[in-house]
């Protein structure tokens, strides 16, 4: 029953993900007169702004809405491989309905299949970027338990503009986007390079970032209390307890 | 009088939230040449950072500013069915006020009624995915206690950028907007429709998110509930630990 | 010394918020290519973003940065009437610095009078809502300590796109913009009457406020310490109830 | 190690910063049709975005990213000067780096030389006034321990937008902009002025917030402090300094 609910928030909160990506993209391209620096900016104010919100909502049962999170913590052995696959499935189930809803309110086909071209070294590059940064904000702000909530929802704004690839960044998005002829579709034969893409960049994440954030041997306790304690006052009291100790 | 000063902030902090929109979207037109996708922009702006310091400043005493929210909070016994009437009344009023004031603020007759006409099969999913998602969203933010103040406003922003009916999801958002002739209003006939769908998205959401978040009865979450809890809950418990030390 | 300090926070901050109201306002104007809806969105953007910066940076010594702000304080008995006198002196001097610093880093000359009108009973009731939005936000998030830092910041951003006046609501804010002939400039003559209708929200938003949120009487000090109580205090009190109920 | 893990967050954290700039520029002006107003936003939008990001995840490890906020905090004796140098060489090679990769994500050379002028009395106070208070916003927000992983970034997408330079605010960020012909980059005779202007920018901040936030010496402030101290840290450092001075 738990991990019907886990499943259940990731199918809901992936639908919702890509309802908002798609969505935002339509209705900005429709009005945008050809600004299409304009419409991104849209799609990235919508995509952050209800990231934080299903972020809260879904966080306390189950928030990845990614199969490369999903991996990435179960090579870490944080999170059980048993649940991977349904996890895959919950993922990309959801995506596809969210698309399918985003076209159906744009009063389009439930499916239609995108004709927008989006490959080459300078995109894929986009891709492994934006996936390893991805991977990086959501372990290092774990690790310090500082404002992931925020953090990871900034970060996936900001990365759709700064990435040529827009920052899909994520294989259940990428998969489901095939499925709509609108701003933000990519053509299906374009997907496995996306996909390919995204794991590699989240592999040298794993690997990098582990080095990184696992060095100092606080328990995860410590590092959140310690971070918002004023250094000075620490200090006081440490310095204090030092001379006592004499 | 602690109800009338509930009733206050409901029909303060909706007229608010109808100035902040019907004026956002009245100024964005007015400048935009022509450009929709910067005043949906700014409309979604305005509202998600109004809203904010709505909930910030009237959270302690009332701040639904929404039929729906508050007929889902009597469903599920966390509000008082007595007080729903005049809760109705007072967002009722409370947003119709807002929309008189934003059309005074532009020198347009206190009332207008708009002639935007919008319908369709497309705009009415819109709405009950926009209503579903936002009661989803402060369901699971409140029960897991994490950012409702940021993310609701946040979802709303985002909502208004990615459904084809720009977020109403609110009945007495939709009724008053008849009431002035720029960019966000609606023409009186389009209300029924669009306040019946948010009912239902509304409804199915109770039933979704209430067995979705009802699940753990209180166990890791009770200590990070309490960790932000109520000063008059407080105050209660000191009282009685004051008056049983007697 | 103290005092000296706080009026050295009051004058850079108020530089800093019109250094960034009127640069921005600068900056935007000469791209938009005639798009003004882009250029205001713009100005609200930096505004709230430096905004939540100041108040964040100078909110421990102090952060009024708005005459009435320190009115209302004042008339609430929450500030000494003698620091009155010299808190508006320092704000108007400081804003006068901040539009002559924006006035210099756009190459134009240190201070020119606007040229351009501001007036009418449509911007006056914009000033009017304005500033009793302002003194409710602050009030009411103040008196709940939840996220004033965040709440008047974003309602100021929203402010200026919601209001026909675009949100001056501060009388040093109002003077100091006389001097500088860029999009955010008023001409001098619509100075007083600006002034008046802030005054007038002011002083309504204390009276209808100040009644809606004294109901409690909490102390300023419960209310936000208890707000942010630790959950180890609320068992320890809880444990010391129940024993003391036996 | 713990130094090599400190330099490694410099160099990541500083590349991502920079791709952010770079690359939010290059697709912003690509898609624009001339409205630099937008593609100044969306770089405001990006960067702050960005920024939120890798501070919550660097945070905890080292989160400067920038030269001059390094050598303030050695000036003030909070930070090693034997660290400064490869903190210096960190930050531009990370700067470098990041400027590289958005250069090859939009299909360009590696390396292209700027040909952008930025020059003038306006753009060196725009970079003095950028530096001078991206200086106070870290003291004073790090002094009050609020909320200062917000507030810089902030600051920084507040202050692309009000100063005449777009806010550079930082040597490394500049001499790595040299090396990118787009939107954001910078014609290499005019990246000295542009660092000196910072240089002294924030010398002058260490001097005059100093001053503004030194004064009390833990009064007040103290008792506010403490209050968002983990009382659990505290009862046990208390617990042993009691132990000890026993």
């Amino acid at each position: 029953m738990k991990l019907a609910r886990a499943l259940a928030a990731e199918t809901l909160g992936t639908a919702f993900l890509l309802a908002t990506v798609v969505g935002s993209g339509a209705l900005a391209d429709k009005l945008d007169l050809g600004n299409l620096a304009v419409s991104v900016l849209c799609v990235a104010f919508a995509t952050g702004a209800v990231l934080i919100a299903l972020i809260a909502a879904f966080g306390s049962i189950s928030a990845h809405f990614n199969p490369i999170v999903t991996m990435v913590l179960a090579l870490r052995g944080e999170f059980s491989w048993k649940k991977v696959a349904p996890y895959f499935v919950a993922q990309v189930v959801g995506a596809i309905l969210g698309v399918v809803v985003a076209n159906l309110m744009f009063d389009l086909p439930a499916v239609t299949i995108s004709a927008t071209t989006r490959t080459g070294m300078g995109q894929w590059l986009g891709e492994f970027i934006a996936s390893f940064g991805l991977i990086g904000i959501i372990l290092g702000s774990a690790r310090s338990n500082s404002n992931t909530g925020i953090a990871v929802p900034a970060y996936v704004a900001g990365a759709i503009y700064f990435t040529s690839s827009t920052c899909f960044a994520n294989p259940a998005v990428t998969i489901s986007r095939m499925f709509t002829n609108t701003l933000t579709g990519i053509v299906p034969a374009d997907v496995p390079a996306f996909v390919l893409s995204q794991v590699v960049g989240a592999l040298c994440a794993a690997a990098v970032f582990g080095w990184l954030f696992a060095a100092e041997k606080y328990t995860e306790e410590t590092v959140s209390e310690l971070s918002e304690v004023d250094p000075a006052v620490l200090a006081t009291l440490e310095r204090e307890l030092a001379a006592a100790n004499k």
